[in-house]
């Protein structure tokens, strides 16, 4: 099932710019009952996007959009990708502009219930984030970083990556966010040179500080990482996993990461 | 015109990688009296840009579909991309990878022939690139950084833009590379960090040596750019524009520019 600009449509036009520049942002919604889960961070991640690359794309529109797509694909994911629209050769953005919206739909992954239970391994990638504040944060287009990393395993017993930036920091999954428990403290890397602000890791730090969790975003490095008491993935589509192992470190599903993965599955009873 | 996988085509299937990652590689093109220019260099290019990306791409079928398409167009710009091809939801590439072949053609830009006579004046741009070494020289389609330098100005007093990396070295255009000349000696920054590494960059230095000039590849501070003897920029669609003026600095036309765009111009009667 996919629609461009509100029409069903299996092409797209030749000459987008989200083709030829990936000139664009998308989001990946999780799709129940016809609703779309997190909408309003969604929404509110692909304005500053919008805002931040000065694509002048009418939410309330795509929001129309998205709602009656939603509703038809009633279970599944929802990818958004919200493009500059149409240009002929040459970077500099097309007046007038008019953004293109492509949604396609898709069945919710099936990972195993153990990633969720016992946890998942890490693969540590060695492809790094290049630090590029003005696009740090967004979920971009240009996302050929996270498609080298995937490309470095195969291997099914690591069920996600790590990325670090080009100075070693450690900053996120290649399609996850990463999370720390540090002395009871939870604590997320900074999103401010690289890396995607993920609409869960958003959900996580409100839920955790609901819960009396104090919270912390700032650097992280290796070592930090690896001295942990807990550590945890998230992302909109499977909510939490525990991190079991990477490297030569191991971890135990701790309490605070339970706890958060009762207060997020919350979510999905909620819609 | 544009054709997709050799046949004419006006769209590109949804689910195509270059559209969802920015997964892929192009090449922009002159072609004169039915000929791709430069073909050679330009396929060199998309064959090191595959290779570091994983893309299988056939260059032979490919060097087929573009002098069809070539002959086809006769006279104007011929773009040419490589995507990893279609794909369902997530970065891991597919198995199998189909890759795509898209190609449009464009007028040839209609650049005022004083850019190339009198010189231009380049924009300071404030979009710095980011340095990524895995991705640093290919024209792959993540081309955010232009296009953010490019929508910095408008007014067309600015024929080009000047681009710098995160640490300050001058690096390139938006859409050209760019040489001084100090006492003598032709200088291009190294684009071992980032930068697409031009076939009319590589066509310059190449005869430039051949001409006894001497070249020198590294790293540039925006220092010694103000102090150069001459600055120029290239690309394969204008040749050479001697640079005129940055910010209070203002160059004359020097006589190594002017001898290399002589060399470069001979290119166009050749094919």
């Amino acid at each position: 099932m996919s629609w461009v600009d509100g029409q069903p449509a299996e092409g797209l036009p030749i000459h987008d710019r989200g083709l030829a520049y990936g000139d664009g942002l998308f989001e990946t919604i999780k799709v129940v009952g016809g609703q779309p889960e997190l909408l309003d961070r969604h929404l509110q991640r692909l304005t500053r996007g919008c805002q931040r690359l000065a694509i002048p794309c009418d939410i309330d529109l795509l929001n129309n959009n998205l709602s009656a797509f939603c509703a038809e694909l009633g279970r599944g994911v929802a990818k958004l990708i919200v493009s500059r629209g149409e240009g002929r050769r040459g970077y500099a953005p097309p007046i007038p502009c008019r953004p293109r919206i492509v949604l396609t739909g898709s069945p919710l992954p099936d990972y195993p219930n153990a990633h969720a239970e016992q946890g998942v391994r890490l693969f540590p990638c060695t492809t790094r984030l290049a630090e590029q504040p003005i696009l740090a944060g967004l979920k971009h287009l240009n996302r050929l970083e996270q498609v080298l990393a995937r490309a470095e395993w195969q291997d099914s017993v690591f069920a996600e990556g790590l990325m670090r930036d080009s100075s070693g920091r450690v900053i996120e999954g290649v399609f996850s966010n990463l999370f720390i428990v540090d002395s009871d403290r939870l604590m997320t890397p900074s999103l401010e040179r690289c890396g995607v602000a993920g609409v869960m890791r958003e959900e996580v730090l409100e839920r955790a500080q609901q819960a009396g969790v104090s919270t912390h975003i700032g650097d992280l490095s290796l070592d930090q990482l690896h001295r942990a008491d807990e550590v945890f993935m998230c992302n909109s589509l499977y909510g939490i996993w525990p991190v079991r192992q990477l490297d030569a470190s191991v971890w135990p599903v701790g309490p605070v990461t339970r706890k958060l993965q009762c207060l997020v599955n919350d979510l999905s009873s909620n819609t």
